[in-house]
């Protein structure tokens, strides 16, 4: 086996763990209960436990590079703490790189979650062979993350990629961030099922209103499995998504100029559904864009050197994240050597 | 003397040539005609007998690094062509940096105006010690710069920086572009008249649409003339002005977290009164900001060891172009040596 480097997924609902080699191969994954247990020391316990049993099954045939950990939230990623995390409530100021690297004796790599996915995508999704690149997660929120010459762009204080935060609408739906109308509001899985609602209370979405009724989840999921089934009211839906992810990309285009873009994230399986609306936007709204569009935007495999500006679906789904993670140790071997 | 290069600022209205040594001394400095020469060939046998003029004027006491030329237009920086300007018509794909360094014979490098400012406030200006900053230019348009890492941010195609066509109202003001509601249509010197004259048409505005009737000119700067007066219609064009940059700064600032934000061109004259509507807008829709503020956003010399996001008016005024493009040879230097 060739070198390789343990991954950690710790930004979703379940602790994930994988072993993955230099090439980009999964080795052995590990996904851990199906919740992240309440307690911090316990997760903690949990992960070096499964880091461990991987490291010693593998070191014989190959050499551990060092472990990359994606973390859900804020982080201080030269001190390695957790400032804050929704998912880790009991996290707040936690050194969880010096705790880590202390029970391993290893080097351990911190990254937030969403730099994580776009890291995985960049390296072996479908973003492959684009240094740089920015990603836009539609999960519960809206995450995103820049690459620039490869590597993860943090800004100032680790807080840059926030495309969720673009201002669409200046008076637009409050969003718990303080502004109004931004991506968020219209282009999560949260909007999704906000924006149906709406249009129920409006009245005439008579489909979408009999599915809210019956069904006790009504989610995201459900509103997308009504437009493939044709409910124009659903895929109006979807098509408000791609309008307000088509002016966050506009601005994204005419600001850096980048050849690729990757829409990740749950809402991403309704891509066929919303990206027509991503592309007439962009047309109508960025120059950058009209002057380098590929002539069939939705045509996947275009190479780096075609020089157009590509908006594609991901790649890796969940596993993104965990690929990044892995590869931060990696990149960080490479510098030393 | 120390060494020095020759920057040429082809931007504006006029055609100017200084020498400016390695320590940012401006040695002298020649403006050309009041008006840019209608024909081609005469502005580049003008360029010429000047820069000539002033390598021979110094050559015995110091070296020559380069010479490095702004020019207000798309540019092929690659290739060193021009592809299209506004106020140089016969240009059009015009090989000029070729030209140049034929009848010459020394290193030319080009450069948009608006990246050439943003490098001229970066070495000597506001952001003087911020090797990461974007600058945003209040002028005829709204022009736009990044440099990243003391370097400027071309991106894929040279078109990046572009922050004038930022997307304010999505169904705003039609832009010369192809979108609607662009930061342009709100913040350049044109959009203060435009908005001027619809507080006239919409009626009341009585001390807008007397000097409209006056002032065979009635331009941005009268505007701002009566604004300073207490005007309370001017003052209200220039806090639409402060709203939309506001606006664009939001989203720039959570996108790439940089600690330097700089405002320049004609407009920013009327910095006082517009920044109080730009800060106010940056605190309410980025968290970034709003995690990282200064205490007083209005206290100038902060230095760049305080992480915090700041937003400040430019230093060098017209200036700015024609330094940052007697950088861009000397920077090629230190590349090379």
């Amino acid at each position: 086996m060739n070198n390789f480097a343990i991954g950690v997924d710790l930004g979703g609902t379940n602790l994930r763990i994988a072993a993955v080699d230099e090439h980009g191969h999964l080795v052995e994954k590990i996904t851990l209960g199906s919740k992240i247990p309440p307690s911090r020391d316990h997760v903690i316990d949990d992960m070096c436990a499964a880091i461990l049993g991987l490291t010693e099954k593998y070191k014989n045939s190959a050499s551990l590079l060092g472990i990359g950990i994606g973390i859900a939230g804020i982080l201080d990623i030269r001190s390695g703490l957790v400032r804050e995390s929704p998912n880790l409530p009991g996290w707040v100021d936690y050194p969880v790189r010096a705790e880590i690297e202390r029970r391993l004796d290893t080097v351990v790599v911190l990254e937030n979650d969403a730099n994580a996915a776009a890291l995985g995508e960049q390296w072996l999704g479908a973003a492959r062979n684009f240094p740089d690149m920015a990603m836009i997660t539609l999960g519960t929120g809206v995450g995103g993350a820049l690459v620039l010459r490869g590597k993860i762009w943090h800004g100032m204080l680790g807080m840059a990629g926030e495309f969720g935060h673009t201002t669409i609408e200046p008076e637009g739906n409050p969003c718990g961030c303080g502004n109004r109308g931004c991506l968020e509001q219209y282009a999560s899985a949260t909007a999704v099922v906000r924006m149906a609602k709406e249009a129920i209370a409006s009245g005439g979405a008579l489909v979408l209103a009999r599915a809210a009724q019956s069904d006790a989840e009504f989610n995201a999921e459900s509103i997308y499995s009504l437009a493939i089934q044709g409910d124009e009211d659903a895929r109006r839906v979807f098509r408000r998504v791609g309008r307000a992810l088509g002016i966050a990309l506009a601005t994204l285009v005419n600001s850096l100029n980048l050849p690729m873009h990757v829409i990740g994230g749950g809402v991403s399986h309704a891509w066929e559904i919303f990206s027509p609306a991503i592309f007439e936007e962009l047309r109508r709204r960025s120059m950058v864009y009209a002057a380098t569009a590929p002539t069939d935007p939705m045509a996947a495999g275009q190479g780096a050197s075609t020089r157009k500006t590509i908006i594609t679906r991901a790649l890796l789904g969940s596993d993104a994240g965990l690929y990044g993670a892995a590869r931060l140790p990696m990149m960080a071997a490479v510098t030393r050597r």
